[in-house]
């Protein structure tokens, strides 16, 4: 398959900006050769780097963003940067001239501008941050990553929605499992939030897939293929979970430097290792999409370099290529449900019928 | 030291009891052969162990306890069941006839006995669970791991109190300094309920060693040694690290079973592995304190065997020989802040006071 497609990319965002980004946009083409991109940046800085990658340029049209929105900018004040490399890309997906924006900047900025200028599917409450993470039975879709603080009954709901649509389209699983994250897996842990979206979800269309209460082990554990929780742990998890692989990382380092057996002991298993190293490479889970609005928005992580930012780009190029929003769409049709509680207490009278997913779509 | 002291020890809870807690008491006592141990269990099942082990019979007065909290039991009919050996242990607390207890049964039931029976600590809203983890600086304190869903203003800066004191009797750290977990470091991030709780530290007497929002990540960098959560947040991150590391542990072992050459790297390196192994031993930091009680109170994973439940009464026995919980009475006094959020309004109108944390002890 090879419709072409265009993304609109935010040269600026991120650390290594916009060197950083050229070079990965240079590793993302190889595998997309059809994408067409459009390029938001400060001329003077992205032009010089496109001229000396050919390939790139050849892909690329380049739009000079005289502003741009740095890291520590609070969502208020970037609003009103409508120069910005990352403004000006999310536009191009509102005007229908890209498909998608990938950055790597400013994630509240990004949500935020996602929100108000590309807005949300409709019937969708708020967005989430989805992400994959490695696990024993292959990758695991985790949302929220951090879009929404505090949320309520209806988003976890809506979440498990979106996550079951992103697991279908992105990983390619035809009925994907959903666990809800909580201290216990038994029925009555946690608080009333999550017993209620418990509820709701069990008697939802997607019943069926919905595993009950899931525990922070069974990410890893690959116990669901989608875990649903609220922002703050779901960003607490996932960094945690991220920060402990890392300190495994330098551990093993340091035993592989420790003595001259160690180190040949390394050469000799190195092939294996290395894959091992590949397989829970932070990059290879770089570019985390914001389900739940009207076209594809790919955040990529600030801190990465050219490899990482290129797999934001495949995760965007994939959203695009497979439809992911439309299949999103078509699977969320317009949720509708007015009050959770409502839906919960007509779930325990009618426990046949259930909760109603009023499809509009 | 080896002054003697007295440990009450619940011999029916977890899943290998009570032979599991019996080996395991043996472990323990040959680090710590002055403790006195009151064991409370079935007699007919517990004292034929015992009589195999002589060395653990020579310390230890055993106890019949009739009934057994099972692991699914809710808390409120736990604490009907009087005769239950974790009662009886918890009882032993509060009578003074011992100074601690050690249980790898139900964790509800545990800290909800413990609450009624042996009482929070004056001035204290909501004991904490408290657990150590392995951090690239050293071990790092995490609470609360799970004894309270929702947490307030309040809850979280008694925490922060508390780990404060913890980590300066358990990890002997002259003055550990604290952060609260949030979704960024900046000061605007997280909910009003993070940021209420940073303010008041800020002002108060250990607002010196706060060293205000971490992330997911800085538990295993150990930014700071102790970190403060609700309890919902930290039963999920310290289960998704677990989690984490399970399979990294698992991808290792195919690792060095892929090949003969693997093989034998293993066995060149097998001395550093085997360090890194024990240094990241699930039961290296297995028995988490219930902090705020007055008294000590730990809980082993149920799930361990005999080497991790003798750590449990290894933490036991470290709180009870450094008067741990004598220190954590003189730190906290009795915080007697009646409103979280007058204390704010007050450390705004007044920095120089600041917060005040009324001491009555």
């Amino acid at each position: 398959m090879s419709v072409p497609f265009t993304l609109a990319v935010d040269a600026m965002g991120g650390d290594g900006a916009p060197e950083m980004v050229v070079a990965g946009l240079g590793i993302a083409l190889e595998r997309h050769p059809e994408a067409r991109l459009l390029v938001f940046g400060d001329e003077a800085r992205v032009g010089p780097l496109l001229r000396r990658h050919r390939r790139v340029a050849a892909c690329c049209t380049l739009r000079h963003a005289p502003e741009v929105i740095t890291g520590d900018l609070k969502p208020i004040p970037a609003l009103r940067l409508r120069q910005a490399s990352m403004r000006l890309a999310i536009d191009a997906v509102a005007e229908g001239e890209a498909e998608g924006v990938v950055s790597a900047g400013n994630t509240g900025a990004l949500l935020a501008m996602a929100k108000i200028v590309i807005k949300m599917l409709p019937g969708i409450d708020r967005p989430a941050i989805a992400g994959i993470a490695p696990s024993a039975k292959g990758d695991v879709v985790l949302l929220d990553l951090g879009a929404n603080i505090t949320c309520d009954v209806r988003n976890l709901v809506e979440f498990a929605v979106m996550g079951e649509v992103f697991a279908r389209a992105v990983l390619g699983l035809p009925a994907p499992s959903i666990g809800l994250l909580n201290v216990g897996s038994e029925e009555q842990k946690g608080d009333d939030r999550v017993r209620q979206a418990a509820e709701i979800l069990k008697a939802s269309p997607i019943g069926p897939q919905f595993k009950g209460f899931v525990e922070g082990h069974d990410i890893a554990a690959g116990t669901t293929d989608v875990v649903v929780t609220d922002g703050f742990t779901g960003n607490v998890a996932l960094k945690t979970a991220e920060g402990a692989l890392h300190l495994v990382g330098e551990m093993l380092h340091q035993v592989f430097t420790a003595s001259l057996a160690a180190r040949l002991g390394y050469l000799l298993a190195k092939s294996s290792l290395e894959r091992l190293r590949e397989r829970l490479d932070p990059r290879r889970y770089n570019g985390a999409v914001m389900v739940g609005l009207n076209g594809v928005v790919v955040k990529s992580h600030g801190g990465t370099d050219a490899k990482g930012f290129a797999h934001a780009m495949d995760v965007a190029m994939d959203m695009v290529v497979n439809r992911c929003n439309e299949r999103i769409r078509a699977g969320l049709g317009g949720i509708l449900f007015a009050d959770a509680e409502t839906a919960v207490e007509a779930a325990k009278k009618d426990p046949g019928e259930g909760h109603r997913l009023a499809s509009t779509g």
